[in-house]
């Protein structure tokens, strides 16, 4: 940024930092050859962990697409405008809820010994996983980012495919794919825009 | 924070900053007196909006609760265990679904004409409009704490009350509420304990 918005300066996070998180962040299509280690991917976790989700239920769920097989199962099930970049990313993760996460509540919200009762009927569970893992996905998504890395996060795959091919053995319904690394050579499409502050936020 | 864990380094986002938006951030239960500003909340959402979403879709909607009238409509609508906080919140934020967020696409997706045509089907574009608008709550909520603020997200309200009382007019899905603020005297629960990433990650 090179002239400073009065917006900038309401918040407590400093302008640099605002730039890595949001501003100068950009949704990557292309990546160096830099790999993205476990100790990165361990350090995001350990700081985005902290956020909020209702009744700190934390459905969130993370497969690491590191090696060459795992990623070859994958690749078929990007739609194909996503397929060439999946391939081409250091490490691809596939973001996916846990829609028996009540099963934890006991040990996650010990206070309250009938929190997991509360979940027992399915419909409305997925739904509860499915809003939390989003949450936890946008975190994820700012924590790649402090992490200094690029995130491509895609909703264009086969979410029931991945499903059948990675969790065949237990309840995780994939959401979100993200592709992690250094951006390469011209990696941002053109910054598309953004609804006003007036489109979006109405006070009463 | 005592120590320096070693996944503290791995990021590039420095120390405090990992604390102001993860690690010492607290879902507030409990508020001081200072108002929260128009200024602040407008400066939230000029950082948040450039966080990613599915095709630019940008769904989220946010109805900011101010006057005591409009608190006063909200209130009989909150879970009972979650209506004298929000009672007490400077501010109050209802956090929607804008499910008709496809008529934007022409705006926000502008090389791509065939994109509002994507999402012409109602139950499919209902998924899409509640997985992007969490996303973007996840990262609402970071941008609370980037001002220096304290957010009390809640689920735990009678959405469907809350969008013919607010939203009759519109296509507007509220997903989550939050009480937004300095925190007060004795703010939080004792922290709630987080899954392991042995729990959460998995790596092929």
């Amino acid at each position: 940024m090179t002239t400073t918005e009065p917006t900038e300066t309401a918040l407590q996070l400093p302008a640099d930092v605002q730039d890595l998180l949001f501003r100068e962040a950009r949704t990557a299509n292309n990546f160096s050859d830099e790999q993205v280690t476990d100790e990165q991917v361990r350090a995001i976790y350990e700081l985005v962990k902290w956020a909020p989700t209702s009744m700190n239920t934390q459905p969130l769920r993370a497969l690491v697409i590191r090696s060459d097989e795992a990623k070859r199962r994958l690749l078929p099930l990007m739609a194909e405008g996503n397929r060439a970049k999946t391939e081409a990313a250091p490490l691809t993760v596939v973001l996916a809820a846990d829609v028996d996460f009540h099963e934890n509540l006991p040990e996650l919200f010990p206070h309250f010994p009938g929190a997991k009762d509360v979940f027992s009927e399915e419909p409305g569970r997925v739904e509860v996983a499915k809003l939390n893992t989003s949450l936890q996905i946008g975190y994820f998504i700012i924590g790649v980012r402090a992490a200094g890395l690029a995130a491509g996060p895609m909703t264009g795959f086969d979410a029931e495919g991945v499903d059948k091919e990675f969790f065949a053995d237990r309840p995780w319904k994939s959401l979100v794919v993200v592709n992690i690394g250094k951006p390469g050579e011209n990696p941002w499409f053109d910054r598309l825009p953004r609804l006003s502050f007036d489109q979006v936020v109405e006070t009463l």
